[in-house]
């Protein structure tokens, strides 16, 4: 894409009320855009990483079994009152709101109640299970506060699946697999070694559920990690008593500020009591499904990247949810450079790879670098008279100091093998 | 897709209060599930069908200059206060809801204010624009009633597109595309034979919008075709003067029931001047941007296409998006048959082609091929001790009566040249 056609532009500062560094970079280099606190909409560099985020989190869930849908935001009174939860006094983040003839509806917060209710129509026999499907979706969580950005936002984009299983032993052998799901995940979007598997607190089907937590100053959890076996338990169950359940010693234990980046969790038959959910075995036999839920928000996810890889310059994309592979600079007047630049520009598209193209003619070279380093793409390519007269390009990864001049085949070459 | 591993099974009946022919169909086919009269969650099989569906909007888009984004659903009072369309009383229609702080938000009932807020922050310069930002968004509207299934939704999945052009000029360049492109649209998604341009009210800054209206007797709209160039009037401009401005004969046209399934508008200024979005031209004057707006509901879209492409045996899908391209079936419990099948569907999917494979096991021969007429697949190929006996598979285009047999190689070049 060409920089004179992508209508955003970067920004000296952000809103005077915003104070997560996540939100203010992604502001300022024109990811997102703040609607108010907790809202904010996905500007077009910011909707190529959530796309490139997304596709990595369906290719991991299609892998283990899933099956994509998309349900209703809007959600029934009657539905939510099965398991308790319409209440404002059980729920107390709904966002709720009325049709015209007075009926009250809320806005999905979760989607464990839609799942079983629409569920509850497919499943009869024990040849129906299990099924595992899930959904991208917008979330609406009436948040008091909401001051981290896209960490917690009062609206958020969603994958949640939920499993249903025909007893715990089924339910376990998928539950171990989404945890391997989830450790792929974080690390193709490149915050795997920052990435801990952590106990956290359960319910009434399970002793503990399964955080995955990234390290950062700007987390709002804290969690243990044993850096030996590289997992980790939240503050919220951390005693002798569970360190020694797990195996692990108090000594070992290093206290970090961490993000809850992806959560797992056995439900048991928390839902399907209520809603009835039940299959016939082999014998005839009624029995209750067994589920669980597998959530990551996909902003949160964003915001984390940003905050643990971000310098005093900018964003560091990893290169697999990069907005683009190569920021292409071409500097100055000269027509022979712009000529290479766009060249280049071509050559570069021609082969599938993703370009944004600074080719804007009344920005300053000192202006094109600062914006290059806030956007964050991992490659800059810079066309010059100088870099010409040198033999070629200037190649830099973001976290490098200095380029090399390359030319323009080994360019396309070393680009192309990257892809 | 195995079909035992599909969780969604076809039904003899739709909800009681379900009145509408493409619900109906979508509902016991298992595309959609009714969650409250005019909210709808897409299952396996209709999400199947709105992505695709999306993906052809999504490149006709981008083919005309479009750079798409996501803004959010939640909306400030604020914004929509600039343009006079909070109250109320000049919307009847919007959902809104409450912060904790007891803040009045929205829900998005349209974009144009939420796109005039966020643009005003990067248009300043003649070289900013034109440009052409579009969602595809959640769209929310609090009708009084809705018993059109998925033709008109409190909650639909929308495509909207708006442009910011420096005057008329330009403008009108863009909006003539438009048009193209939207024809294009009606055309992929196979009913652009029963789809015409059609001239609508206009408002301040334009004498007529255009609509694209789908020839349906499930139309709430009225329209005047003139057969002979492709043109169509609404009624709601239906006179004498309107004819002779555009050249038409009241004695050519022909009254039809029909159903806009996009429509496309002018707006002038009349959002840029509250947004005061303005740019300063080579001169260094200021002017204001003009703007237009390129509406489509994809929802709708499935629906018309149900309403006009099903018979009595359930849905007719066109080849370009259907949830597959091949309904695969199975039928009877011989081994051979069986391997034969897994060998076929193997060798599909391995060339990339979409197959639902009907593997089931528990189902009758007759129930089987009712499901697949339901579902409407457009090519069953069947196996059978019978179609092995004559020499291969049986293969039948949804359209037509009767099947042929033909080999495994047949079949997959067949299929093969027709992805």
């Amino acid at each position: 894409m060409r920089q004179s056609q992508l209508f955003t532009k970067t920004k000296k500062e952000s809103p005077a009320d915003e104070v997560s560094l996540n939100a203010e970079l992604l502001i300022r280099a024109g990811f997102i855009n703040k609607e108010m606190a907790g809202v904010y909409s996905y500007l077009p560099l910011g909707l190529r990483v959530i796309k490139k985020i997304e596709n990595i989190i369906r290719e991991e869930m299609n892998a283990i079994g899933g099956i994509e849908m998309k349900t209703s935001i809007i959600q029934s009174k009657e539905v939510w009152e099965k398991s308790g939860r319409w209440s404002d006094d059980v729920v107390d983040n709904w966002f709720k709101t009325k049709l015209k003839n007075g009926t009250e509806v809320g806005l999905s917060f979760t989607n464990e109640e839609a799942y079983s209710n629409i569920l509850k129509q497919y499943i009869s026999s024990y040849k129906d299970l299990p099924i595992y499907p899930y959904d991208f979706k917008d979330i609406f969580r009436n948040e008091t506060r909401s001051k981290s950005g896209i960490l917690r936002g009062r609206e958020f984009y969603w994958k949640a699946l939920y499993s249903f299983s025909k007893n715990a032993e089924e339910h376990n052998v998928f539950y171990e697999k989404s945890k391997e799901a989830y450790k792929n995940i974080f690390n193709k979007v490149g915050i795997g070694h920052l990435t801990y598997l952590t106990f956290a607190s359960g319910g009434t089907f399970s002793k503990f559920s399964h955080e995955f937590q990234t390290i950062t100053s700007a987390g709002e959890d804290t969690i243990y990690v044993d850096p030996n076996n590289g997992i980790a338990v939240n503050k919220e169950v951390y005693n002798d008593e569970v360190l020694e359940s797990l195996g692990l010693k108090k000594e070992d234990m290093v206290e970090n500020k961490a993000i809850e980046v992806g959560n797992i969790f056995s439900l048991g038959t928390k839902f399907s009591t209520p809603f009835d959910l039940k299959y016939k075995d082999e014998k005839g036999e009624d029995n209750l499904v067994v589920m669980g839920c597998y959530g990551i928000g996909l902003g949160r996810l964003m915001g984390t990247i940003v905050e643990t890889l971000s310098d005093d310059k900018g964003i560091i994309w990893p290169e697999s949810i990069a907005p683009f592979k190569v920021h292409l600079l071409s500097l100055g007047d000269d027509e022979n450079v712009k000529n290479r630049a766009e060249e280049l520009y071509n050559s570069l598209t021609a082969k599938g790879i993703e370009v944004l193209f600074d080719d804007r003619t009344d920005i300053s070279a000192g202006e094109k670098f600062a914006d290059s380093d806030l956007i964050g793409v991992p490659y800059r390519v810079v066309v010059s008279k100088r870099s010409l007269a040198d033999g070629g390009f200037e190649i830099k990864k973001r976290v490098e100091s200095n380029g090399k001049i390359i030319t323009i085949d080994e360019l396309v070459n070393l680009l192309e093998a990257k892809r």
